[in-house]
């Protein structure tokens, strides 16, 4: 079937109309007409073909949110009518340990991530949600709770789940001391829910212009980690940090801050090596990790936190024609926090 | 009371014959007749003033066996005759969340180590084992069970805890797989502590020299670091790895070898910061942890755990005028796997 989309037709090239072919709907696939796509940082990186080996052309878009439109004759998890959600992947083997403990993105075989990938059969390229429609076996799509605001939503399918998930990892609960390294699309998520799930939450910021910002958003503090004396200050201080920041960064300083035992919990996406010392993993017993997104069921978990607890994603929405433009602010961190298109538009 | 005792005078001297003054027996404090004292690779950088400031004249030695010879009025841990050791440390605050926690190692005041630190007056220099008694206040005095070995016992109050906690702290079980990575002091330690607690153990080594080593002390599988393929064979592999490598080395291709979820936990000390690559711990929620000795109560079932299995290091034992040879034998890897100083030499 044809269906409207916005493609990169090779590396760099801006983000334009370019209708696709998709699967006609299975026995087990949905078909989800879509109403909102998140713009996700690493939809830049990709559609620059920054991150190594690249498929063009390339829709990109893994922060769906529509509405199901069709579905095969052994589905039973959505029906005509609902709202539903696609994230970062559209399948995986379901095989492997990692896939039947509910990490189908550590799939042994490799996941079939929504664009810049292959379906299982690796032949077929995956296409995103800058679309009019996306076709995926039922597994992968998410249920979206009726009463949550549908454009708020659809950055959850990356940013919230990407967040929520070392929240959970590493057991946060209330009272807990939870610093947010960051504040940007991942950033500002990991404040709302750390928060909602009753933690003392710290915003860690080289920007003193974010602070109100942060505590809007739930952080009861705000430390400047260009300013001297904060990381003494802070020495051993938090159970948890949830570092999101894609820059190069110093983790060792980020490391004398969490208590003995906690953890330093990495979710951006640094391009180079960053030096670690032994030190500062040894001093307390210390831990630096790292988080990636997470399974369909602790998504669909924090589909129904977040309805319970009314958390969205702050967004701009904007139009399809505007994608390029938005592609630039974000390169400015001009954008608060996730641009989301209008998918009336594609 | 005047004690016999080794010491550096200043930075870098040959250890040598130099009496020292411990203090008087107080109520809670337990006499030591030094038995057996094992040598530390972390003896020789402080000698030699390599970790920063450094106290002389210093006698080292934290890996203490001895026979208890006095008691203070209200000690009730030991008594007259039974055997006991020393560690790391001789003292701590007792009173901060570290030390409730039975992590005296991370006490908030800093504890006092048993060697080039002072007492928690902040004044009182400390001396270490390389002496023929020692008075430690009872709390941080381990009961050394009469069944073990007490030459080869006596490294296991560094080297086995040291390698003990983190395979608790990380929960082996029967049939894990575990990796150690490098053969000495430590290594030998950990392959030994994680054999006996039913692991499936495979050696990780740059020298092929010591596969039949690494089979005597447990490990089932041996594993060339240096061979073109070893990392790419054993992707996602391991459950754990312990790293006892002090030299710079690759952590990410470590990271790379661990199951999703699964952890390398550092226990040298490499001088230099390593570089981390952000992919190595996202791809796969993989962790990397320090693991910084171990607090008195694990010590003391470290000991019991090593009394039951049967287990001690592997020693070759010296009299004090060999000590400055042992050292630069240990800087070549010329032991196997400890040097044990017999305190009758003292």
């Amino acid at each position: 079937m044809k269906v409207n989309a916005w493609a990169a037709t090779t590396a760099g090239q801006p983000i334009a109309f370019h209708p696709i072919e998709r699967r006609e709907v299975g026995p087990k696939d949905v078909l989800i007409d879509i109403l909102w796509s998140g713009i996700c940082h690493s939809d830049i990186h990709q559609a620059r073909a920054e991150w190594g080996a690249a498929l063009f052309p390339m829709v990109p878009g893994h922060e769906i949110v529509g509405r199901v439109s069709k579905v095969g004759a052994q589905v039973s998890k959505l029906k005509v009518g609902d709202f539903a959600g696609v994230g970062c992947m559209v399948d995986s083997c379901r095989e492997c340990r990692s896939c039947k403990h509910g990490d189908e993105q550590f799939c042994d075989a490799g996941c079939a991530f929504t664009y810049n990938s292959t379906e299982m059969d690796r032949k077929t390229p995956t296409f995103g949600g800058y679309s009019a429609q996306v076709v995926v076996t039922e597994h992968f799509a998410l249920k979206v709770p009726s009463t949550m605001d549908l454009a708020r939503a659809a950055p959850l399918l990356c940013a919230g789940i990407t967040t929520y998930s070392p929240l959970r990892e590493f057991d946060v609960k209330r009272g807990d001391k939870v610093a947010v390294n960051g504040l940007g699309g991942l950033g500002h998520m990991a404040v709302k829910l750390a928060a909602a799930m009753g933690a003392e939450v710290t915003m860690l910021s080289t920007s003193a212009s974010k602070k109100a910002d942060a505590q809007k958003l739930g952080a009861s503090n705000f430390e400047l980690t260009t300013e001297k004396g904060t990381f003494k200050k802070l020495r051993n201080h938090f159970d948890l940090i949830i570092d999101t920041v894609s820059a190069q960064h110093d983790i060792n300083a980020l490391l004398g801050i969490v208590r003995p035992y906690g953890t330093v919990a990495l979710v951006g996406v640094p391009p180079q090596a960053m030096p670690l010392s032994a030190f500062a993993v040894i001093n307390g017993n210390k831990r630096f990790a790292g988080s990636n997104i997470g399974g369909i069921v602790e998504t669909q978990e924090m589909l129904e936190f977040c309805a319970e607890k009314n958390i969205g994603a702050d967004v701009e929405v904007i139009e399809a024609k505007d994608i390029n433009v938005a592609y630039e602010r974000m390169l400015k961190n001009d954008v608060r926090y996730r641009f989301v298109i209008d998918a009336k538009s594609f």
